[in-house]
């Protein structure tokens, strides 16, 4: 394949005429007044070299790409106990989750839809009050990153507390069948903060690389979880990353991965690199759209799909 | 690792004692009286070379691992356009199919669901007889296996007929929306027909090469479909493969692979080897019991997931 | 009030401007090609007196209304056991009933949806071929009307049957759940006749008098059944007669009803008069749309609404 | 008919040996701590003669029964436009009712589901603060009843608050389709106070006697709705007021009436009389089991259910 720092250019130039498109998150002024042009992607590969091209290193709100990070925090608290709270299979539903809840029982299917994510929360509580839990994430992101810069957005926090309706709704329905340990409010205040972290492309890819590297960040030398979780958190990324749109990012990307509504992907090649993308525009499903154009772009120039092999 | 033939003895060894668990597939006698203690593995890597143990050259009814070969026919016939037919996200639903469709109006979620493959077999039937669509199958899985001998069993094919009351409902309710060109008949015969091919682990695994191999049959020199093609099939397997059981299955196992109601599950590790593995006994989402054991052992040993990085 | 025949034709004058509006059912060629401008209204009162305007002799598809008919036949055949088969309760469900069937296991939620109905049809033939359960039905409906000269069309049993996937749909779905005793074809075959019934505004009213009388048909001298049993049929129209709009119909009219795809409604004004409209333009969830509101007028008119007092 | 005292007689010493039949709610405290052996009667004709027996005089909590009053007084203070916040059709659902809320985009089904009821409290708060709403419909009740000791049981309005997730669910669910004006908390406070009105059967069925009368209390004289609107509350009673046991209802007992999880039960007897009936334990469906049974017992030997003619 071509040198990488080449492709990253090239997908960033072959995006320049395409950027604005898609639709921009606007259920939160913080969210909606994003210049919709932006565009950002960063490859960091297992040895460290970082390559990367437009607005990499500005931060924006990860939303639902921080699900990965207190999904990895659960697991290391809770170990495979983890899923007595939370499936492991694909919601698969476009009429979204509260039906799945209801016909489940209040267990949410997997981490990364919004009910599992609460779930997840509530698991990272245990023993902490909602500040020092918030606290806890940050700095294992932090760690993860290696980047103590990194902080949550409090007016992002402050917006989706004051207009999460349907997360509140999410959070009582669960309570109601018993399967949240703590307070709503306090649980909701917990998710609502991770949420609003601000993380840069670069951040993003240096956050993830434990993952491509089989569970040890090879920038600081961290063994942050065994090689056997690594391996079973890219499998849920790929098969629930993307909210309904996971089946069709697996066919088009081929990698494992992880949206966020404020249009970030973070997504992982195994043994090769992590890589994360920025561009607000959303597709249908709520997944970046040229974010996704990109890493099919990266993934096909690479030859980096999981379900292939490179020549 | 180990050298491999050792370690697919030593999975035969373990799970020895299990044979019997799970529970035999009962809704047509010709399942039903299926020896429960049967048990195959056959692994073939892309050089050509064989390893099995067990019953691995008896045939058994593969049911939906078919479905994959209708995919990739009806890909060659129709190719994207297909995808105007049949979703591509997994069906996430313990509580089945035909809400999906009701909701989706008469759209399947993918083509490894019941209803998904009824609109495949459809598609393969465009210009031919059921007859014609039938034979045309049953050559290319011969064409895939490099294998004369395989056949459909009438008796199952007869089987299923009368009692696949459910195919029917699903077929009609399609065919209420206008998603089947064919008449409801003459479609369900030819689905119930793939799914009542005989073959044994060895066959499958032989057909199944050409996807761990980037489209190119290693045996053959035979190229059956384009890398990028071979790619996204297992994508689909891997998301949607087992049914509800998808999730967990790419959690544990890590590689694309596809189930059948007989016991079957064919497995691709790409750039490697392809597997089948054979064991009536069925866990609760109707996924070979210890045949997903197998392949978790299998996984492990060999670093084969494609979620991880080969040491 | 007024005298009853000023009343009917005051609602036929106040009607004849909108003849027209609604949407007539146009799935078979048989009902679209219907005049849309007809409309008929039939009046007797428990003396067996007449009243009646418009086109209310000309026969139509009875279509759904034929589910009072044959619900009875079947409670005469098999009492309460009847229930076991299917509920009493409204299907409430905009979004339709296979997914109902769905949950529930295979039982309709009552007689008068599709579903429901098949199930009673199923009921209706036992112990007969479809030929002699269909002579049945008519028979046991002329008896009702006391005419003999009522009959299927042919063309319209033919055209359902031609066409009618939704319904195979259902029928193979209950078939897959063991809820019906015969073959799917032969439940159908007698279903989609039943619905072929064509009967003018006269007959029906003559036909279902005997539930404005406490089960007694006053002009024959018959006992078709008990009051108790005439009183539960009348529940069971006005909770489920209207689909899912039986709520707004109890609303606006307030009589127990039946309505039919053909554009028919039979209704009952217990210890009154029975009332038979036609009008083929249907409202939004399939119930005629001038049919309702003669109704309303009707009602209104006569204070015959079985929630308030006749003055 | 026997004389109505005797009547009433009647049916409290037939129910006297199954007293205690049924489950009682225990979602709170204070009514999972009722003598289940509870049971009252109280019969009020429209000539103001009061029937009663057993615990016909002691206040129990009327829970969802207070629907009926609070979309009496939504209708008065917004008419026919309350249909645009919510449905009049059955919910026909087992499986509940936040599901309808996510395929209707939060328009609850009818006024008597909890979501629906949320909703017409919404409505009641129009210009209000919470405290003034309660006040409102206390002061709404006690004029219905004539009689200012009726109030609500403070320790029951707070135990619900506590434990009301489920509400609390629904609440923010409809909040974040834009179908409620008030905030959440205060809607859910207006909504918990209503159900902890404290009542006896005898104030309840005074309550309700203006539906027996064309909307007129003929105790005091007052005209409360006009004889349209108390036909039409009559049919949502009758359709919608038992959950999904309506249809079972209006087949076995043949009046509108309205359940609540306390055990009690009000009914109407258009031109008749009103009803109200209390025993605390519960059919499978949430209504109280010998509740319904004595009002199937009046309505059959008074022959006043509304689908069949009095002798």
């Amino acid at each position: 394949m071509a040198e990488l720092q080449t492709i990253v250019n090239e997908i960033h130039q072959a995006l320049l005429p395409r950027l604005g498109e898609g639709k921009v998150a606007d259920y939160i002024p913080q969210l909606a007044r994003v210049d919709p042009k932006k565009f950002g992607i960063a490859v960091i590969d297992i040895h460290g070299r970082v390559y990367k091209a437009g607005d990499c290193d500005e931060p924006f709100s990860i939303q639902s790409v921080s699900k990965v990070f207190t999904l990895t925090l659960a697991l290391g608290k809770h170990g495979e106990t983890t899923w007595n709270r939370v499936g492991r299979e694909p919601s698969g539903s476009a009429f979204n989750s509260i039906v799945q809840l209801e016909h489940e029982n209040g267990k949410p299917r997997n981490p990364f839809i919004n009910a599992g994510a609460i779930a997840i929360s509530d698991l990272v509580m245990s023993g902490h009050t909602p500040r020092e839990a918030i606290g806890e994430i940050v700095r294992f992101v932090q760690y993860l990153a290696d980047d103590e810069t990194i902080a949550i957005d409090p007016d992002v926090a402050r917006s989706e507390t004051a207009t999460g309706y349907r997360n509140f709704a999410l959070a009582n329905f669960m309570k109601s069948f018993g399967k949240l340990d703590h307070a709503v409010d306090h649980v909701l205040g917990v998710y609502f903060h991770q949420c609003a972290l601000a993380m840069s492309c670069t951040q993003l890819a240096r956050a993830a690389l434990f993952l491509a590297n089989n569970g040890k960040n090879p920038l600081t030398g961290h063994t942050v979880v065994s090689s056997q979780r690594a391996r079973r958190i890219n499998a849920l990324m790929l098969t629930c990353g993307h909210y309904d749109g996971s089946g069709d990012f697996a066919y088009h990307v081929g990698l494992p991965g992880k949206s966020g509504v404020g249009g970030g992907i973070m997504a992982v090649a195994p043994g090769r690199a992590s890589v994360a993308v920025w561009s607000p525009g959303l597709n249908q499903v709520g997944n970046s759209l040229l974010g996704s154009v990109a890493l099919e772009m990266l993934a096909a120039r690479t030859g980096w799909s999981i379900f292939g092999t490179q020549h």
